[in-house]
Parts: C-alpha cells; structure tokens; sequence
C-alpha cells in the first residue's frame, strides 16, 4: 500500500480547492506562490496548507514557496486529471441535463457518453454529443462499453435500485445527485452531492452579516 | 463583535455535515452519540470535532457523549435554520429548476418566491408553487419584496452583471450556480457551489481502487 492510500478524506477534499486556486493564479500570470497567499485565497490555515502539501512529499521551497505550474500539475496526477473517464448519466431530468452540460467535465478527459432515461420523449434525443437512451437498456449498454463513472440523477424513490443495478453491472464509482444516501458495497466510491452544507454555510454568514448591523 | 465572528470559514463548514449526520442517527432512533461516532461518520477525527464543538461552548459531557437532538438544535441555532428565509432563483433552465425542486429548502423555512428568465415560453408558468417572472421585472420586483437570498443559474456569461444588478436592488446573500467566480462587494457573501471538488474527489478514490485492484 502506497502512502496516499493513508491520507485522510479532509485532505482529499481539500485538494480540489487548492488545484482551482491555482488554476486561477495561473490564468493571471501569478507563477509563485506561498502558503499564506493560498490560505487568503482558501480561507485554509497556512499551516493546514503546508501540512497537506506534505503529505505529498512537499513541493514548495522553504523561503521560495511553490511553483503555481507545478504544484497544479502535480495535484492534477494525484487527483488522477491526467487520465480519460468514461461517463454515463441516470436521470436526463432536469439535474441530469444540468450535469450533461456541466463544463467542469472539461478539466479532465471526462466524456458523457449516454444518458438514460424512462420518458419517452426524451428517448432518442441528445445533449452535446451525448444520446438519451432508453433506461431499460442500460445493463445491456453497460456489457458493450467500459464505463467509469455512473451519475445518479433520478427521482430519491428510485436512486438506490438504480444504483444496485448499475453496481452488479460493474460500475464502482457513482456520483449521486438523488438527494437520499445510498447502500452500497465497500468495493463501490460514492461521492453524494450535499447541496445544503453549501445552502447552511450561506445562512450561517448571512445572518452574521445581519447580526453585525444590528449592533 | 461576538465569539462566533472569529470562527474559521473551515468549521463552518463542516457544521452542515455534523448537522446531516445527526439528523440520520435521530431517524433511527439514536439518543446519544460520541465525538469517536461522529469521526467514523464524517472521517473528520474525533479531536478535531471536539475542538469544533467547543468553538460554540461545546455541548458534551466527558465521558458521556452528546445528546443528538439537543447538539442538532444547538447547531441549527448557530447556522440560522430555526429562522425564515425569501429566496429568489434568477435564470429558469435546467438548473434553476431543479434547484427550485430542491428538498433541502424543506430542512428549514425557506421560501422560493419566484423565479426569473427571460424565455418567453417559460415566463407564466410555475414550479412548485414559484411563478416564473419576466428577469425584466427583477428590479421592481426586489422594490416591493424583501428578499433574503438569491440564487443565480443564469450562463455564466451574465452572471456577473446580474449579480450586480442584484446587489444594486439590496442583495447581500448569492449562492452561485454559474460556473464562475463573481466579484462582489464586502458586504455580500457569495456562497459558490464547486461541483468540480466533488467530481475530483471521486476520481481520486476511484483511481485508488483501480491501483489497489493492479497492485
């Protein structure tokens, strides 16, 4: 087992963040860079930042900081950004037409490759480059192509059959929209999408802003 | 200026997810939980959520755990959740409508008033019990009706200009659909929904499956 199979879900999740910043940095021409400026950019502590970079075997200077090419680059091969993903997306309601049109697949090699859906009307339809298929034939789509990720996009009263079928089809990495946790065996990744820790954190510092001017 | 103020933007964050989790072992019936139950939970170590409960006074006792009800309102104080809030979703496509389908509005009391866009064939119609108005008319509109929160799923092409347009009409809280970062006054908060975070973090551990299974 390799070191990164150690390294803690937090810092994981905080990777994501550092490899936008630093994207960012570069579209601006910025080709140095310092703990402390991405901690004013991530709201992460410097310390926190070095610590994780660390866990990486480091790629800064003590005294020179890092360079911003580099480092995102770096990160992109941890993150696995260097490789092709192929996509099929389950629920081309309106989420998952969202997702199908979603530019961040454009960061990486990432291709939607179908969508499945049960309503007729939608059947034989495309978004972008990807055709909406008849659900019913997803199992046997998914005995021709290789297929990386599954997105759950259905209605929360069907996602954990879904998601049951597609893992005996094979799929090991599925990324939930259905807001509803899923069951799965320990073989399969689910990355669940919590919209509300992002609507909490909003309240949370809307209501200080307003505390603040009643004081 | 309160204690509360001076809380990092990280455990803010990581509020929300204590708050979800709680909500579960409350379902199923669980009175009691431990700072080690909610690290194998959220895979934040069980130190690191003492030390954020303790930012708000800390609600356990040693040796005898938390109280789930009593921690989950506690944290629902904090994050503003037993208040009200008027939400207005700007730009009615694939996004705007999901998000106006949204059941995590039910979590707390918040109120989709209305939505905007400026397709015709949309303007009339309704989700939910939101009517879908003319964007012409957002100015007016936020003359007449105090509202909390906007939610921007417009192209990120205009999102810029309607987030100022926004703010101009009184707009302090944006949670930010479009796939780009706004430049915002001080006084508003700007709460940006990454997908890119989430997509990356599940390419990571499905690469580390993959690795595991070549090793």
């Amino acid at each position: 087992m390799d070191k990164q199979n150690r390294i803690s879900p937090a810092v994981i999740r905080r990777l994501p963040k550092y490899y936008r910043y630093l994207g960012e940095l570069n579209k601006v021409g910025i080709n140095k860079t310092s703990s402390r400026e991405l901690s004013e950019m991530t709201g992460f502590s410097a310390s926190q930042i070095r610590q994780d970079l660390n866990n990486f075997g480091g790629f800064g200077q003590q005294g020179f900081g890092y360079d911003v090419e580099n480092l995102r680059n770096e990160i992109a091969k941890i993150l696995g950004l260097d490789k092709k993903y192929k996509i099929i997306i389950v629920g081309a309601g309106n989420i998952g037409q969202a997702i199908a049109n979603y530019t961040g697949f454009y960061e990486a090699d990432y291709e939607v490759v179908a969508l499945f859906d049960k309503n007729p009307k939608l059947i034989g339809t495309s978004i972008r480059n990807a055709l909406i298929l008849d659900a019913d034939d997803i199992e046997e789509f998914l005995a021709k192509e290789h297929i990386d990720i599954a997105v759950i996009c259905t209605p929360k009263s069907v996602s954990q059959q879904v998601a049951e079928q597609l893992v005996k089809c094979g799929i090991r990495a599925i990324w939930n929209f259905a807001p509803k946790d899923l069951k799965m065996p320990e073989h399969v990744y689910v990355e669940n999408v919590h919209l509300n820790e992002s609507l909490f954190s909003l309240t949370y510092y809307y209501n200080q802003m307003r505390k603040k001017e009643n004081e």
